[in-house]
């Protein structure tokens, strides 16, 4: 009977979760788009979170700006794109696909031999079926991104390459969100906003991130913690909002997760920081406790925006978050709607909540009487001590968080010493405070 | 032929043992003794033992007094008590043994059914033969415990139920005694008084931290460090003897064991410290080299009073030591001669005086000279050097422990570190100081 | 074909240390000589280093002076040796083989019957033919060192034995060079002289240690950091070393490595500090990246002046480095050129070679600029994103080294975090140097 209550009450929480947070429905409406680092499709995607989440505010940076290493770039727009056979046949047609044309191919309109044009034709080498996703931001160059099986069927003859792209001064555009809180102390989210057409490897995160905004500001309204969500390009986009911010993101962060490929069913995936420690590193361990196919990564199998957050001199305490990392279907058309359900959606969100939860709830759990409390009194131990009741788990998880609860030892830390779920730390650590146990 | 003289000195060894601390032969006087959180059983064990070591002090808690989170109860005394069938056949007989009532079982006198009755029985779930033993200390309640098969016997009709048990205002009693030394860092060590007729979870423990009290003021008149012995009734006895003197325990102590249950042949089981690498951690580790059967237990399998000493705000750097710490016959009747001997109280008494003598032989062995010392002029070394001399094992703990005697290595870290039992590096270090070699 | 230019040049490296390191041919030439710790044997072997760096300077220790536990012994020197039967055939012979007679032995020259001949003739307890090498610095003693079958032969009847030595005032070498750098802070090598006629356990270190030398001052005439280079008697010799310079050694050693038997091709092996994480237990470690047969030992295996370096009190970053440690013709007349070979004294002077190469590179990476560096406008990174191109093991190495180049992480930490060979480490950071993106 147990079994089929949390049935139920998973039910529900799942549905509630998708009225409050539709997740889904966000990313089919925005998987249209052609984003890019710069350009209108991200600038309309940049704008429909907004709508979503008012807090958002816009930041540019104009072309040819430096941030640290790097310039900004032209803005790159793109209207059509396709290769015409002799024949009349088009091929690789931008509007049946984005990712058939290489993100930031210059302009072109001209004929070719075959010869020539296979020069310019990327293939997955590994899955015959899959367009690749394939970009040049900073150097010139143009080119077409078909599947290998089609790439075989192209004819003899000549063709005409059209891509209807143009360069242009302008800006990279990004959003950002600030939930000030009673402490300065961040709760940090990143994710990226630049890949076109696809639904793991672009949508998941922000969706995500959206999703989780929107649960702090509407369940938290007197959050303790002050938390920070970014939305940008990725790689250039990070760098720049660092080389913009770094003084205040290195004085408040406390804990910051970039999300990058959440929708799916798959796996939970960390990359650790650096320092392999931090409050981001223990509380996305203490998070996946129990949960199947938990796959933790080092520094060195980086691979977002953590490269940025955590590079020498920067050093911030973030983590990467995903579900699968390397997936068949990564930077191609393969990545859709097969690979992100609502589910894995959910469940992400549910990781990410739990960690909030539990910041809000209290970092450091301190219990609010020396020695062992009398628990017996407080009707949370039971009053006839015989021996069958000393292997209780719940009672068990309850004295084992009271005995490590110093002030001193976060709950991510007690979670992964016990090694219990955060979720029912949680759910411990608040009746113990109901209970005045631990403050 | 060294075999055989280290199988007759052993005898020897057991032989002084028992005669010096008759460990076995004190349990057996005390185990009739109906002992509980207060009371006059207990009152008694604690007057045998201030016969045997005079250093003890009584420390009384008066009935109300509020120890941190909790309360001094009432204390509680019987005479006698039993059920009795209409036939006038008595079951669950005081008289016969004391785990039969609920300890803490309120007075009653009444005539009640068979249905009533059966609702107050206690059983042991997994031993069919074994009477359990059960407390209600802080909730009045009243209680019989049989064996499953007693109580399957009970037959048909009325039953008298009796028990001629008194609470009154009065005292929870408690002994301590310290030996002071010429430090006053402190070595502790604590057990509890409270369970009445069980072998090694009760009287193995005060059994054994008499033996060793009468040890070191025997054999260590000039003791370096101070010593502590402490004996009072679990959980809410510990509790208050940390009300009364907190500041001076984590001011001084700095390696403390709780002893319970060592009266068993069958395990060497640790608890440690939430710190794991205390003094006492490495010391108890550092004595259990080479001996079979070793369990070493973090600090979430705790179960005695280092739940206290090393609560959230305490902290103390107590361990605790066992022989088994889960066996079958825990918390029954069960619990007697036949689970605790002579050779298991004689094996844990090595155990504590082992880490005794390396205290007072020098907890931080020193090289008096820089470099290696020239051992071979000391006849600690072969003076011819030849290949086959390289590998004695002896030389080896000999210049390892020199290699490591830098004063800053306590003598637990280095035995540990080379894995060679305390006694073994106790004896090469008493014949280094002899030589002058170490200080 | 990478693999046979790969293959091609490493031809071309070993034919160019042997034209500037003819290490065999010094082992060879200084083979015959009989060392001792003290005597001509080692003072001829010591000028003939002498004549090859120019740098050392001798050091002196006399006959009778204290150094710390010791005191310098007689100088002892030999100039023939024998056993003579009444046939007057002879045996054990000093000119055929210097093994034969125990080191240090006083002079004799008596008749005496074979089984008082017997209490004075060593054999290996292993290897039946190999003739073992016996030392008596420190008490008066005399005797002949003869294989198993050799001691088989020895007729029944009379023998002679003379030994025609000598002990007189004098001193114990050594030598010392000190390469002055911009720091003071010093890489130090050590090894020691006072083996007679054997390859790897004597030769090899000294051969090794002057290639080492020549190579810093003949690559480096800048070099950044000190370099110290010593030798001396083992044991004796390291502790009157360790007595003269105690105060500049510890001040000033960053990293030092005691070499002994380092010429066989059979392991890479190394004794770490008691610490284990000194920049040399690391820079050893990352040297020895990908090598076949590597064995870590710790501090319990100690076997060479390692033990005098780190001793309590002195405590130096030393770690020991040899190739076999414990190989069957150690220590007997069979340690000859069948086990020290050209291939093995090479791979061990690249070792050493790859450290020094890493400390005069730059001890601690340090970015140029913060968040990552554009590698792509550098020519450092394909221009072109797609799939395949992001595991390319260069560029791995490439972004992970500037990902930890924070200039608080060394170099050969950061070697053993990637657990990509130092030498490769130096390559990508040379690199990025010259590309300014690291300094």
């Amino acid at each position: 009977m147990k079994n089929k209550n949390f049935y139920n009450n998973k039910l529900k929480i799942k549905t509630r979760i998708m009225k409050a947070y539709p997740m889904l429905k966000w990313a089919k409406e925005l998987f249209p788009l052609c984003r890019s680092i710069t350009g209108n499709g991200t600038r309309e995607t940049l704008n429909y979170f907004k709508t979503i989440n008012k807090e958002f505010k816009i930041l540019k940076f104009k072309t040819g700006k430096k941030v640290f290493d790097w310039v900004i770039p032209q803005e790159w727009n793109i209207k059509d794109a396709y290769i015409e056979h002799e024949s009349k046949k088009r091929f690789a047609e931008f509007k049946k696909c984005n990712l058939h044309i290489v993100n930031y191919s210059e302009p072109i309109n001209k004929k070719i031999s075959k010869k020539e044009l296979l020069k310019h034709i990327h293939t997955d080498k590994k899955l015959p079926d899959a367009i690749p996703y394939v970009t040049s931001y900073y150097k010139r160059n143009w080119g077409f991104c078909l599947s290998q099986k089609q790439k075989k069927k192209l004819p003899k003859g000549k063709y005409k390459v059209v891509i209807d792209s143009e360069f242009k001064k302008g800006s990279l555009d990004m959003i950002h969100a600030i939930l000030k809180g009673k402490s300065k102390k961040e709760i940090f989210f990143s994710t990226h906003v630049c890949h076109p057409s696809m639904a793991n490897n672009e949508l998941s995160g922000p969706v995500l991130l959206n999703a989780v905004l929107k649960y702090v500001k509407e369940n938290y309204p007197n959050n303790t913690f002050s938390y920070r969500f970014v939305m940008h390009p990725e790689t250039v986009g990070s760098i720049a909002y660092i080389f913009k911010h770094k003084n205040e993101l290195k004085k408040n962060i406390i804990c910051g997760i970039n999300l990058s490929t959440v929708g799916d069913e798959r796996a939970y995936t960390t990359v650790h920081s650096p320092q392999e420690n931090t409050l981001a590193d223990q509380a996305l361990k203490a998070a996946l406790i129990g949960k199947k196919n938990v796959i933790n990564h080092s520094f060195l199998e980086r691979g977002s925006d953590e490269r940025q957050y955590c590079a020498p001199g920067i050093e911030l305490p973030v983590c990467g978050f995903s579900r699968s990392k390397d997936y068949p279907e990564y930077h191609t058309n393969k990545d859709d709607f097969k690979v992100v359900t609502e589910k894995g959606l959910q469940d992400s969100f549910i990781v990410v909540k739990t960690i909030i939860d539990a910041f809000e709830l209290g970092l450091y759990p301190h219990t609010r009487v020396l020695c062992e409390p009398n628990l017996g009194k407080r009707n949370l131990y039971p009053q006839i001590s015989k021996k069958e009741n000393y292997k209780d788990e719940d009672i068990k998880v309850r004295t084992d968080l009271i005995a490590y609860a110093n002030g001193k030892n976060n709950i991510f830390y007690i979670s992964n010493l016990l090694n219990v779920p955060l979720s029912k730390i949680c759910k411990e650590y608040s009746l113990l405070k109901s209970k005045k146990v631990l403050k």
